[in-house]
């Protein structure tokens, strides 16, 4: 790592005469180590020599000028939600984390867009659009405490992918700033451009390698229509399974599809203090939102829905009857990472398998044989009705947690080669940070290594931002 | 150009080993001549040295291997009915043309894609998915003649993006050859990919400048639900236009708005020996289509479009009575550019305007002043709802076709940099080709610039593909 340059007690006065007062944490190992990790888990940690806290693009500019005439490591970092280590100073430096860049600066009513900083909890944003009658489709499993630069990062995934897709498709400008701290505008307020090669779509889930983002269009949908939660409870994964390709076909408005095992729904409902419908005999269950404009779509929805599940063995399917009784399915269903946590604080959250509808199954049964076989206990979550699979391990009770972050990404590996071979990629959603960043580079063909670090050297010849993630090397 | 090689004898019956006897055409200048211009017209072609036709992803590696090694142009081919130049080979070379390469491999119904090879016609595609109960919701103008391949490259629009996007939402996976012969796979038969920087959809939209396509995975979407067709017609354009926005807000699912001025409909209509309702006293006419499950909702659906038009001005609004009422309408909108070219074969298609719907207006309005300053007729066909606006100059009479050439291009570089003030860009879904390449250049900054030619560069060293597009120089 002698390659990068450190931040001397000149470049702190620098970079602290571009803040201001409180913009530059140094020498408070208390502090610095809030930015150390994210939620893969303090395990895949790695502390950084000072966190910068800009509270406008000129400083994300003139930070990145100093950052890149020294050659000092620079890590973008939102709410710290990731679940792959995206947001982990690897090579020490800078943590630039955009937490002060929290404006919603716009709700564009003609346009149907939002204009917004960065730093943005997505359920903010939601909630925006929502008093002016729109809808931010967005919907990752933290949206209460996930920025809207990190869905963009990521290109998170979530609860409504089926229906709107993920962040990429929300997300129709952006202001960057490049490493060298030139500003750069992407796209705007509208919803086609092919004028020039589209680093829009590009940047998205490129987890802070390429550029700072410091502004976002976001795309805003009409109010959607009435919208019903079913659940519905399998005496086998096998059963369940088979329903889903069926109901994704139904041609009915499918909003989400959502997996939960029975070990997942069994912690997590311990740890929630409640619990779900015949909870004993449930092998799993299928959480189903059917969206309709009228009572009579809507009936039709959840009738059609129902019987596909109990046709396929669902012993039961209820329908959500009330607001509360939805708020308590989707509670269990986005605390599920939670739930396994209380149970082990080394539960491993990076598992985000992608494949075909048609292969779900048998990536199921593959991943719980090879579960078996190396004798680790998991619960699986899954936007099943998108093929994305998580499955969550414990951490073998006599493992040392050491052991355990080098043993969990061999246990990824292991499935991410499966789901390849099934005609998926290791992640939907979750993006790859550094937990997957070896069995990434392992899996693709020299020829498109070469093709990704050479963009990667576009936008980053001197790889200081976010070193050691993706496609750039760590030094 | 001396820095590229030529087509020696040799390397000629290289090729032709490659492809076979009938897949490389040299020395016929009356075959080449039709592989030397697209759609922008023929003043803005320019002849290749030779024409390989592939018959298979072999073959199209293999040739790039040749060419790669002799540093010989690529320019890929599609149907070449672009309309910006971008399949013209500007230096020389080979014109790759995918027409061999036509068949629809698969349509899997569980994981709804199809699978196909790039020379499909995109109609072919929208036939066979519609034989499956599908809806490939791609709906270029030139649905008759395109081909899907080129829909990627171009990254095309049409008439059906407000509702469904344009291509790039539509391709989910592809197999692309690299310039160096490296076959890579992208993507797959599933939604959601944040496995590396994604660079299918950087592909859509790049003109053939990074890799050829050759085989893509395409979403289908359900089928849609009924629909129908509104036709308003208004005294002058500014009421027009005032309709747009808030047809567009009215929370109806609005499929298409499209805009056709009098000049444009009166030489279509002229063209096609048909008629528009109240021709003579219309300044414009917007087609809309409106979607509905129900007989009700479709009701509701024009009923509350048909007011907002008569509110805005409209003296009449017609709702299409029968699918003859529909095709009538559509065929006009249709046939715009063939109308237009009735009337003028010089008539410029590279037109491709995109702005903020709530700068429409003032676009229009700029469009129209600046067209009589330049003593230019102009039609005016328009995506509207999308902000993506196509005026249609003519060649003034007296004008050579040479010099006609250059003061389009200057024309529409007027137009494009009041796009840009205005919050839009230069190009919605035609794309750049090479009819607007100088005037990209000059409105993107230095800094953009240099990562858009880094990105060049990791793909294509040499600039073999599609040298003079883009960002690339003719060398």
């Amino acid at each position: 790592m002698e390659r990068y340059g450190k931040i001397t007690e000149e470049i702190y006065k620098e970079l602290l005469s571009v803040t201001g007062p409180g913009g530059v944490i140094m020498n408070d190992a208390e502090v610095l180590d809030n930015y150390a990790w994210d939620q893969a888990g303090r395990i895949w940690g790695h502390m950084p020599e000072a966190v910068v806290k800009p509270a406008d693009t000129a400083q994300v500019s003139a930070v990145m000028k100093i950052a890149s005439r020294e050659h000092i490591p620079v890590t973008p970092r939102g709410a710290g939600s990731g679940l792959n280590g995206g947001a982990v100073p690897l090579a020490g430096g800078v943590v630039l984390s955009l937490e002060r860049m929290n404006r919603i600066l716009e709700i564009d009513k003609v346009n149907r867009v939002a204009v917004v900083e960065p730093g943005v909890v997505t359920n903010d944003l939601c909630r925006a659009a929502a008093e002016e009658g729109f809808l931010y489709a967005g919907y990752p499993m933290s949206t209460e405490t996930s920025f809207i630069g990190g869905n963009f990062a990521t290109n998170a995934g979530g609860g409504k992918v089926i229906r709107y897709g993920n962040t990429r498709r929300h997300i129709l400008g952006a202001e960057i700033v490049l490493p060298s701290g030139e500003i750069i505008n992407l796209g705007g307020r509208f919803r086609k451009d092919t004028w020039g090669y589209n680093l829009l779509n590009l940047l998205a889930g490129s987890e802070g390698t390429l550029a700072v983002v410091t502004r976002l269009i976001v795309n805003l949908e009409p109010k959607p229509g009435r919208t019903v939660n079913l659940l519905a409870c399998y005496p086998t994964v096998e059963e369940l399974v088979e329903s889903v390709a069926k109901v994704i076909g139904s041609g009915k408005r499918i909003i989400s599809c959502e997996f939960m095992d029975k070990n997942l729904v069994k912690y997590t409902t311990e740890y929630l203090g409640c619990t779900l419908p015949e909870q004993e005999r449930s092998e799993g269950y299928l959480l189903i939102q059917v969206e309709g404009d009228t009572e009579a779509q809507i009936e039709d929805g959840y009738e059609t829905v129902g019987k596909i599940c109990l046709g396929c063995g669902a012993f039961e399917v209820f329908v959500a009857e009330s607001r509360t009784d939805s708020a308590a399915m989707w509670n269990v269903r986005q605390n599920g990472l939670e739930g396994m946590r209380a149970r082990d604080p080394h539960a491993c959250a990076s598992g985000d398998l992608m494949v075909p509808l048609s292969a779900v199954p048998e990536m199921i049964r593959r991943i719980r044989e090879i579960s078996a076989e190396w004798k680790i206990e998991i619960g699986i979550i899954s936007h099943i009705g998108d093929g994305n699979i998580h499955p969550i391990p414990l951490k073998p009770a006599e493992m040392p947690p050491e052991r355990w972050a080098q043993h969990a990404e061999d246990f990824f590996a292991v499935l991410i080669r499966e789901a390849i071979a099934l005609g998926g990629v290791g992640s939907g959603e979750h993006g790859v940070g550094h937990v997957k960043q070896k069995v990434l580079m392992e899996n693709k063909s020299p020829a498109e290594l070469e093709v990704m670090q050479g963009i990667k050297r576009a936008f980053d010849p001197y790889n200081i931002m976010n070193p050691g993630k993706m496609f750039s090397p760590l030094a």
